[in-house]
């Protein structure tokens, strides 16, 4: 074992190559289905909005998928990123453990998003794509492709759950500053928008609604597609590179994880840093535990329902079969963003049911003291999503301490939380309090799942 | 020339010294004076309020200084920080100008700020002090010196100009998270503090005001010492490991700088870069104009006088030989608190008397503008302060392509501007002004200089 505290990998040992776990599954996924024939979806239905690089790899069974050269050119910026052993952590909790964490938010939006926002923007760009729609809850996806946006010259048009609008102005200006065009939703723009609104004039928004919102000004223009941030294979598969990169990280450090962590909305980091070991375990190598989080005020893979459902409130999303609390649940307004979602990543959700993901939930005080415990001991304040993460490594290290044993704990640290202040602020002030969600709410969305099911 | 765009010294070849430039200075600087006595103080005299080591590292002479074995060990979380070439901005600007950038951002504070931090820390921990008072103004030194204090277990009480304590809540909790203790300036915890309220009840603060209150909070106690987060020579010695790295990361690049530039305050990011470059120089190496770049709205270097004063509002510092534009001076609120000082260091004063470096001011409008332009291209959305660098690396590029030459231009980017999206929304909104400092109050400020002068 090295005694550094940081690994850090040559520019030249960048994977070349994304992960795609399709490859390696037990069982193949279901079928997605188009949401008016509910069929399998073909390459046409799906290039509506999207590229056909992307939809391409939404589809692939290939193990490794080459990453563009244009895209190593701008993740090199900021990649490889650092593994860093939390040693100051470790001594603060008096645990044998060894914690390991990988750190996304030495980008430049400041989590792990622009590691499929730069291929997505690439891939349109090369399609001659001229603008792309999307949504964003918290933020931190919209600036990422915001950022990709004006590195690869394309036009963002954002839908933003409009709770966090008003709340998160900084995010927006950062989105503003790359030179992208934020849209409060629901908005006027849109039939799906309007429909809400008429309903319910003083909507806050949700992540359903902006996706409906976003697909369906993507679907209305030709010169338009649509990027989604987490969710879909192809999102889980950009981000792989961060498992790839901690992989090699961990030999350098001589070590390997007995589980890997990671923070669970739609899943897209939890993949990227869980697949390449999970994928060595299904191949016949090493075991791991891959431990999943999420809020227990939405926890989809805790309580939810493995079913197909639509990604979105309006359902103009194709069908996918995944965990959910129903498209028609409004998850309470904790104050992790970007984990606020009805639904899970199919891929993730397929092996959370076949038992090789562990899901574990947290109410969000308990992970705001895990992230306040970290900044102080490793000084880098986490994103609130993040703090999921650190919840649980500090517990499992706990475990260790109690057991008395070594094990080797690796989490994500998807992004820092230097525009989540108010976050900070409030749970400080003690202002914050566990939510917890409207069971009566989640069983109401689950009996209006599609009859597919 | 390297075709790369990053260049990243291996962790082995981060710097095992600091470089001091009094022991290559054409004459040396004028001697601190004791603000009662106005003889030249004593080590005695300093201690006080500051550690031993870090006395004779203010008064030391000799050119490497070594950089003890635990501040390397947290430098590493970050450091040796990325060098960029500017590629891609140097597309935008089509100049034949090779730009590059050494990015301070990537600390955990987000500035270039616990260079300076962590060593100060540890030698007060050292020492057996177990709190450290400091000002801050925007908060980038405070957040900084909290961090410091979370991982050397050292307790840090911080006053924080009050206009910014009150228009940055968010900087506020950043160091609250990290632990510390963040005071309104002017406080009625002091008597400077209390005789400014006196005078002035809604008085909203300066860093000359905080830096009394500090100060005198430190001298009262004797477990109590004080720290500056910049114009002392300790802190732009701690600071040259940025243009250390730089040198050896140019090197690796197969380019020196024709220029080297910085933004000023109180001078520290600029000493940082500048000041192994120009010892070169003075030594008879290669010559490097080295552009020091401050507010028109503050402008110390060029509007200000070669002068002794002091260093805060209550008159409790010793008296510096430095450019001032008098301690009572107050400058307009303009977004780059970072740059709102009446003084500047003193190796920098002197050096630019001498003519060894070039002062050059512009209006914020311009800066706000140049980091946009900068953020649209490179990906990172600059700190107010370090847009005025990049204001200037533009200006001098763009020359480059009027006149036909290709000179190596290098900035220090010496911070993200996460904490700062408020001022980047006034811009962008129309609502920022350039602002102009009074002339009147200035000269009223100079005819009340001390009269050691």
């Amino acid at each position: 074992m090295s005694d550094s505290v940081k690994f850090l990998l040559d520019e030249r040992e960048m994977p070349k190559t994304w992960y795609n776990i399709n490859a390696d599954l037990p069982e193949p996924l279901q079928p997605v289905l188009h949401p008016a024939t509910k069929q399998p979806v073909t390459p046409d239905d799906l290039a509506v909005i999207f590229p056909r690089a992307v939809i391409e790899q939404e589809m692939s069974q290939e193990r490794d998928i080459e990453i563009p050269g244009p895209v190593r050119d701008v993740y090199r910026q900021w990649r490889p990123s650092p593994l860093y052993r939390a040693r100051r952590l470790e001594r603060a909790l008096d645990t044998p453990a060894r914690i390991y964490y990988k750190y996304e938010g030495v980008s430049p939006a400041g989590s792990h998003k622009p590691n499929s926002a730069i291929p997505q923007a690439f891939y349109n760009k090369q399609e001659g794509v001229k603008r792309i729609t999307t949504e964003t809850g918290a933020g931190q996806w919209g600036s990422s492709l915001a950022l990709a946006g004006a590195l690869f010259g394309i036009e963002i048009e954002i839908y933003m759950v409009k709770v966090s609008y008003e709340q998160k102005p900084y995010r927006r200006a950062l989105m503003e500053t790359f030179g992208a065009r934020c849209i409060a939703s629901p908005s006027d723009l849109t039939e799906s928008g309007r429909a809400i609104l008429a309903e319910r004039p003083d909507s806050r928004g949700s992540l359903g609604i902006a996706i409906s919102e976003a697909v369906e000004m993507a679907a209305k223009r030709d010169d338009t597609c649509y990027a989604l941030g987490s969710v879909l294979n192809h999102v889980l598969l950009h981000q792989t590179v961060i498992g790839l990169e901690a992989m090699k990280q961990l030999e350098m450090a001589g070590d390997y994880p007995d589980m890997v962590i990671g923070c669970t909305g739609g899943g897209s980091n939890f993949a990227g840093i869980a697949f390449p070991f999970l994928g060595e375990q299904l191949r016949g190598g090493r075991a791991v535990r891959c431990i999943a989080v999420e809020p227990s005020a939405c926890p989809t893979l805790t309580k939810g329902r493995f079913a197909y459902d639509f990604g979105d409130t309006a359902h103009l999303t194709p069908l996918v079969k995944m965990y959910t609390l129903g498209s028609g649940f409004m998850p309470p307004g904790f104050h992790a963003g970007g984990l606020r979602y009805h639904g899970m990543a199919p891929q993730i959700s397929h092996l959370a049911a076949l038992g090789y993901i562990e899901p574990r939930s947290y109410n969000q005080l308990e992970c705001f003291a895990a992230g306040i415990q970290f900044a102080k001991a490793e000084g880098i304040v986490p994103a609130p999503e993040a703090n999921h993460a650190v919840r649980a490594a500090i517990q499992e290290a706990e475990r260790c301490r109690e057991s008395g044993t070594a094990k080797t704990i690796l989490f994500n640290l998807s992004g820092h939380g230097h525009f989540d202040m108010q976050a900070y602020t409030d749970y400080m002030a003690g202002k914050l309090k566990d939510l917890v969600y409207d069971e009566s709410e989640v069983a109401m969305a689950l009996a209006g799942l599609p009859s597919v099911n």
